[in-house]
């Protein structure tokens, strides 16, 4: 069975990983984001150790994913200004002449959820993170969704809830979804930390109406089988409750699939994985790598 | 060389051809959308008349997409009452013992536009209709978007412009897009028929603002390659002109992507194949689905 090498590469950690295919974690390491001088030496070592066949890196970003791209690999334009421009793929190439495989941290835990979590079976999903930022990423026809770059989903118009008086915080969009509804936004909007906020119904009340906006724009544009939140602030769980609600309304009956209409607690979920989505995601998109370097180029 | 039919199954019109892969129409019909009674027989007997290998329809909808259903091929829910739950493919297959292709029109649409139309060396786009109502289709990785079901992007929410008083008339949500930006609510709202609108700014600068809202959700959610803008109200040119300052500003340096920000009219065009999108489309979906039945199932 080949083993194979996973990297989730946020902006507070690394974490790295080896397995398999079927998401059983042999060793994990979790390395701080420092600066890529620092980070990436000891990202390289722990590899160094196994015999690793192929390698999947689920990454921070802006990144540039497309394959013609002569900055195919890198980090873009980031705020963590110590990683902007960094050719984070080249760095793990030029260590090891295994296969490679490189997208979003967000799309590579989707393939993870797809696979292997809470869409096994469907093999079909959206997966949602709102934490520090919001961001999401999806599953489909067993491709992650790429265009001419990666999803920036985060960044959607939302419309603003009738008691919400805060100015939002996106440094590009101001009231955006992320700018009203990411971790930081809820944090300066009530003036306390998050998780100290878990008795204020109006917090996570209008909470879910951001999010069930941004659900109901996913759904009519995605249609995903499965739309799975995680992320820091989901940790709320009754946030849930307040999604499904505002979802139905603002749906009011125009999708009616009955996996959307009557069964939304089984549509939007939380993590099959938990934490794990995203390292499970980066094995399993080592394993296609791996795959597609074997099969014949037609 | 292959010969294909081709079917554009509109609300007003049925608009039928035989031709080729690469376009070329050999012969067309239209044929008034009525009842299934009188409207299928006509269809039937146009193709009776050709050696055809293969058919692809592109529908108006919502049509049952999900290969795996009992309702496969079926108009489902519209308000089109003689047509709601009519095996539309089914008909044919009954008739026409070929490989047969089944999407909605949009989605159909942005096939012929990826292939052989304005996104023709892209191969991949985002298709949006602005008629009657408001719909959008994808091509995207090799693939028509599909998920759950088919995409509905007609019906996100958007903000209101200041300006506006219109109350919107989409009946499930009132004012989402397509109830306060397809044709029907421009002519409500300002009282004439749009296309005596034409001298009055401030018809197509609203009109502008609500699509450069949808474009945004959209690129920011799927990141089409090339984004087309067709249908009714489109004809409007200057819409365009509006549409790209608008989103110019909402986006506001976020997708840094030259194709999006310097480019913007490359970027969003009209179609390329004219009125012939759907039914070059359908001639495609046609020789796809002849390919398919002669590759080998792995
Ligand atoms: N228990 C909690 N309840 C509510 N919000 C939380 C909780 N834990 C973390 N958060 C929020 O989530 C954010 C961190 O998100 P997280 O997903 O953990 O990390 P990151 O997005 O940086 O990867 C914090 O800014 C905080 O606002
Ligand atoms: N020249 C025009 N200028 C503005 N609006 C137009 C024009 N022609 C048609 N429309 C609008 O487009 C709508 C018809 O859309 P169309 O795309 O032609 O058909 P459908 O959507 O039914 O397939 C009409 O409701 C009308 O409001
Ligand atoms: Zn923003
Ligand atoms: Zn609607």
């Amino acid at each position: 069975m080949s083993l194979y090498g996973a990297i989730e590469a946020g902006g507070t950690k690394f974490v790295c990983a080896v397995g398999d295919a079927k998401g059983n974690i042999q060793e994990r390491i979790s390395i701080p984001t420092t600066t890529p001088e620092e980070t990436m030496p000891e990202v390289i070592a722990f590899f160094k150790r196994f015999p690793i066949d192929a390698i999947g890196i689920g990454s921070f970003g802006p990144i540039d994913v497309d394959k013609n791209s002569p900055t195919y690999g890198n980090v873009t334009t980031t705020p963590k200004l110590a990683w902007k421009d960094y050719p984070l793929l080249k760095a793990i190439k030029d260590e090891f002449s295994v296969p490679t495989g490189f997208n979003t941290d967000v799309n590579v835990a989707a393939l993870g959820e797809a696979k292997l979590g809470a869409a096994k079976g469907v093999d079909n999903c959206l997966y949602i993170t709102v934490g520090t930022g919001i961001g999401a990423g999806a599953y489909i026809n067993g491709e992650l969704l790429q265009g001419l770059t990666h999803p920036e989903m985060g960044h959607i118009l939302v419309r603003r809830h009738a008691k919400d008086t805060y100015k939002g915080r996106c440094p590009y969009h101001g009231d955006c979804l992320e700018g009203l509804a990411a971790g930081p936004a809820i944090e300066e909007r009530w003036g306390e930390k998050a998780f100290h906020l878990s008795d204020k119904e109006e917090v996570w009340e209008m909470e879910g109406y951001y999010i069930a906006q941004a659900l109901m724009q996913y759904i009519l544009i995605l249609s995903p089988k499965k739309i799975i939140l995680g992320g820091g602030v989901m940790n709320q769980e009754h946030v849930l409750t307040h999604v499904y609600r505002h979802l139905s309304d603002l749906l009011n009956g125009y999708v009616s699939y009955p996996e959307v209409q009557d069964k939304m607690n089984e549509y939007i979920v939380r993590p099959g994985l938990g934490d794990n989505a995203g390292i499970t995601g980066g094995l399993l998109l080592a394993e296609k790598v791996l795959e597609e370097s074997k099969a014949p180029i037609n």
